[in-house]
């Protein structure tokens, strides 16, 4: 017999019954029914109801060990008894009858229950994460994951994508975030970067000919955490493909991420391949944002003419000064009492707009302050370009032309959610295209780039040459899915003579583009083929999936908000002989109290 | 027509004839032969014979490019002619008649060619690495290590693995290397470490319970590349299992490993599942080394008693003091002109043994001047050990207890290989079982761990408190193919009683290991299941595969021997305001001329 188990927990059957087996796992629960102790063994694969007889040997070695001890036991496979049977256990028809036990590891008293679902601090289960993740919710997260990547890695294969893996210890990227740095013992004086992406090595994969790239890439940021982005590093399937336009992209990766969705959502309803295409402008003017969720029914419209010149005065200043104003619909929202507007009022208020005019689309005719005011054949054009009937309300974000919009996309959120509209069971996702090659930075007045600088201009070199810059679209994409954006991409810029264009255009010299780009235009000197990939963040991918908010419920040994690790002790102070040889010192900031570090 | 190609340069073949198409790829060669200009468009998935005819702007458009410009064309697929059909290219029945042709990106002149098979410096072909990489050989070296690492991945799953990430932001290991380390930003004062082996967090999944993990996982140790290591990171195929002897270990990943090689292979012979297990000490005895070539057919044995007393004064003398002598077979070798015993005689000195004596046993009796002061009958004796007939020859390893084994171990390769005796075209694993726990430090007369010190000692706690420490074996293994060590596994200590035990004996005090493992340690109070496993170096698979000495061969983007990336230049020098943020300052050895950093 194996020394630690013929079968795992979660193998038994009534067919296994009078079987002698032998299993090892947790003691996940004791139970005494006097005469009897009841163990549920637990392993990775289910729980295993053991018996225990009084008086015997046995019975006094299972009451003597802690619960999440580990033991191995044998004994007999009985069915149990018609009253017994757990139907919610695959095992649940059977027991074992133990003649034979071995404690394996002994566990002292918890500082976390693993058994049942008592909420402990995050601290606590971040320093006990061992313990943690024994947990089924937790359990299920990280096998979530498991399951999700290899099922992307294997639809990437399928879609003919060859994965290889970039370096770690690498140059500084320009992804504009900054970077880990990790100083060289043997070149005194300079530094690795770990890669915030492998965008360049991505690229310069293309460039060597390799066609069609993918990666589930370790990326390093030394950012500030957030819910939804981790303090160190985060996972990516960065993938980059060759001779391709963009619906090419798009073609390639719709059926991975639609297939990933659907082979994990479950009950819920996965809109796959194809998924829709929202130029930005659209999706700033229809949804208020270039993250829309599509899960959301509510779409926004401008109204600015129908204010213009008006009688409702606040909005007609508005609409005179070049600012908007945007409707928000709100069905079936007439009858609400006066308290559902105020509160809305007051959520606007703290969001920092003015307030949140609205009109109520009475049984009866129009009412709320602004129709007050406002030229009933307004409003009734109004409701008309809303698309609202009898019963329904609408609400206006109005400002300046880059405030507005904004607002209304956060409107349209906190309606959608305040009228129960948003469809939580859905994954519905979207490409976002067109997005704007330049913006005009505010403060400085200067042309900048809007987001990334290393896309093609749609146009090419001719659009930098002869077009407004502000008109300029750009190859570049995101995926969107109920509002998360899951990756940003692009047709890259592979055209030296293009990209140093692009670059003049907002500020930049060719020196200072060789300067800081060198290495890749360089690459692309020496014949690039057009290019483009995308980057869909599999943190996001797996929380969307399990339907948690906070990025650490879904990787396997999280960094805490404060960029530690509790149970390994990092970051931690280092002996002054290490970093000697590293030819650094430290350079530590005035003390502040407890602030500094501890002596190693 | 889609905008780059309808077909990749490998695809098309006689029955495409009569059909427009469009290709995109690199102008791997062109040829003009009077009238017509012949182009082989290259991209990876092969060649494909682009024709332009003269005085077409086609003509002079393809004419105006350098090799390794990208170009796009369009045009009629035509068979050749019988004469110019090309066998060795799978779309070598047919061309392209061009008569659209457009440039993507036009190649500067290159610093190293890709068609052909010249040679170029290996720092040239790095800072070029994109150019290199489009070579034949790299390109094939490339897809290798992507294929094989995606059979392993496809295989460990088969074998009930799950893929987990573990941190690459984390704390010092005690792997033994040195740490690469990572100052922290929020923290001042203290650093992270990248892993050099992912370890820790390995068994600490074990005791949180996943049983069966595995991982391609990055490495990272700063220490002095060799041919077979990186100077930065490597990655191994990690693994570990729960409830698991080391038989089960061997038999989870003996299939995974013998498939890769048999899938790989080509037309190399693999011996596969089960491997030959070696305890160390027969290894020693039989092979002088921990890691066999079984390639080799020679096996060594001890002729110790055979000089013990003997009037070969000098081996004698090496047996009276406590030494031995090891005996290596030359089979055929008795004939060989003196020059071949000399020759090796110079090689035993150079590798700093006293020199390397020997007998021939001629069809006329022995010979030699060994076999001159040796009595007959012990000549006799040793020729009957060793399995030696007439017309064969013996060489001797004659020396101290721990010198004299792993001498006779580079005797056995040298005449292997002087022998021609290694099949080349073989892969042959073995595992190497049995290492003994501890070794006489004979420096410090000390009990020091032999290997890792985290293996389980055999026998328990009971052999650690009862047995001499220098006959306790470790449940540890090593996988061995063709003389190359793969892997160093082990089922582990999982035991903390065990495990300060085992210290105590190495002169450790339990504080001590409370210090330096104590979260390992506290995992270990809280129910660990016995586990163990082990990590292939994926590098060193795919060098064997490749027939490649060198690792960077193997390596998409490596650094250099120096650790330096040529192509991104990294590790570079790093404004100081970064150094500020990060709490760090330069602390440079004093400078040595040109060999200071650059300012950034």
């Amino acid at each position: 017999m194996h020394a630690y188990r013929t079968h795992n927990c979660g193998a038994l059957r009534a067919s296994d019954a009078g079987k002698t087996v032998r299993l090892s796992g947790w003691v996940h629960r004791k139970r005494d029914h006097g005469g009897l102790l009841f163990v549920d063994l637990r392993d990775r694969f289910g729980l295993t109801q053991c018996v225990f007889p009084s008086g015997s040997v046995v019975f006094d070695a299972a009451e003597a060990v802690r619960p999440e001890s580990v033991i191995t036991v044998t004994g007999e496979v009985v069915l149990r008894e018609a009253g017994t049977i757990n139907d919610k256990l695959p095992t649940g028809e059977v027991e074992i009858r133990v003649h034979e036990m071995a404690v394996q590891s002994a566990a002292e008293v918890l500082p976390i229950q693993v058994a049942g679902d008592q909420d402990f601090p995050e601290e606590l289960r971040l320093k006990y994460r061992f313990l943690d993740l024994r947990r089924e919710k937790q359990k299920r997260n990280i096998l979530l994951r498991a399951g999700v990547i290899a099922s992307i890695r294997r639809r990437m294969i399928e879609q003919g994508f060859t994965e290889f893996q970039t370096p770690i210890l690498t140059a500084s990227s320009p992804e504009g975030a900054r970077d880990f740095l990790v100083p060289s013992r043997n070149h005194p004086g300079t530094f690795y970067a770990l890669p915030q992406a492998p965008q360049q090595f991505k690229q310069l994969a293309m460039v060597a000919g390799f066609d069609r790239y993918f990666q589930i890439a370790p990326c390093f940021r030394d950012e500030a955490s957030r819910a939804d982005r981790s303090p160190g590093e985060f996972y990516q399937l960065d993938f980059e493909m060759s001779f391709v336009t963009q619906e090419d992209v798009f073609a390639a990766i719709e059926p991975v991420i639609a297939g990933v969705f659907e082979e994990f959502a479950g009950e819920r309803k996965v809109y796959g391949a194809p998924f829709p295409r929202i130029a930005y402008d659209e999706a700033m003017l229809v949804y208020g944002s270039d993250k829309p969720d599509l899960r959301n029914p509510l779409r926004i419209t401008d109204v600015t003419e129908h204010f213009a010149g008006s009688g409702f005065g606040l909005f007609a200043k508005i609409a005179a000064s070049g600012g908007i104003v945007r409707a928000v619909p709100a069905p079936g929202a007439a009858d609400k009492p006066r308290g559902f507007f105020d509160k809305l009022n007051d959520w606007a208020r703290a969001e920092g707009a003015g307030g949140l005019g609205y009109i109520q689309f009475a049984a009866d005719g129009p009412k709320g302050p602004i129709a007050k005011n406002l030229e009933a054949d307004r409003v009734e054009a109004i409701r008309v370009a809303c698309g609202l009937n009898a019963g329904d309300a609408v609400f206006f974000a109005a400002g300046k032309k880059d405030e507005a919009p904004k607002f209304s996309g956060k409107v349209r959120t906190r309606l959608g959610e305040e009228l129960g509209l948003i469809a939580k069971d859905e994954f519905r996702f979207c490409w976002i295209v067109d997005f704007p090659m330049y913006e005009l930075n505010e403060d400085t007045k200067q042309i900048d780039f809007s987001h990334n600088p290393f896309s093609m201009p749609q146009g090419g070199l001719e659009a930098l040459n002869t077009m407004n810059p502000l008109d300029i679209k750009a190859f570049q994409y995101d995926i969107v899915c109920n509002g998360v954006e899951l990756s940003s991409g692009a047709i890259r810029n592979h055209r030296p003579d293009i990209m140093i264009r692009a670059f003049e255009i907002a500020g930049y010299t060719a020196q200072d583009v060789e300067d800081r780009f060198g290495g890749m235009l360089n690459a692309f000197r020496y014949g690039a083929p057009p290019h483009g990939g995308s980057a869909p963040g599999i943190d996001r991918i797996v929380m969307l999936l399990a339907d948690e908010p906070n990025i650490r419920e879904v990787i396997l040994f999280p960094l805490n908000q404060q960029g530690e690790d509790l149970m390994m002790q990092a970051p931690a102070p280092v002996p002054a002989a290490r970093l000697k040889e590293l030819h650094i010192k430290l350079d530590l900031p005035p003390a502040k109290g407890a602030a500094g570090p501890k002596t190693p």
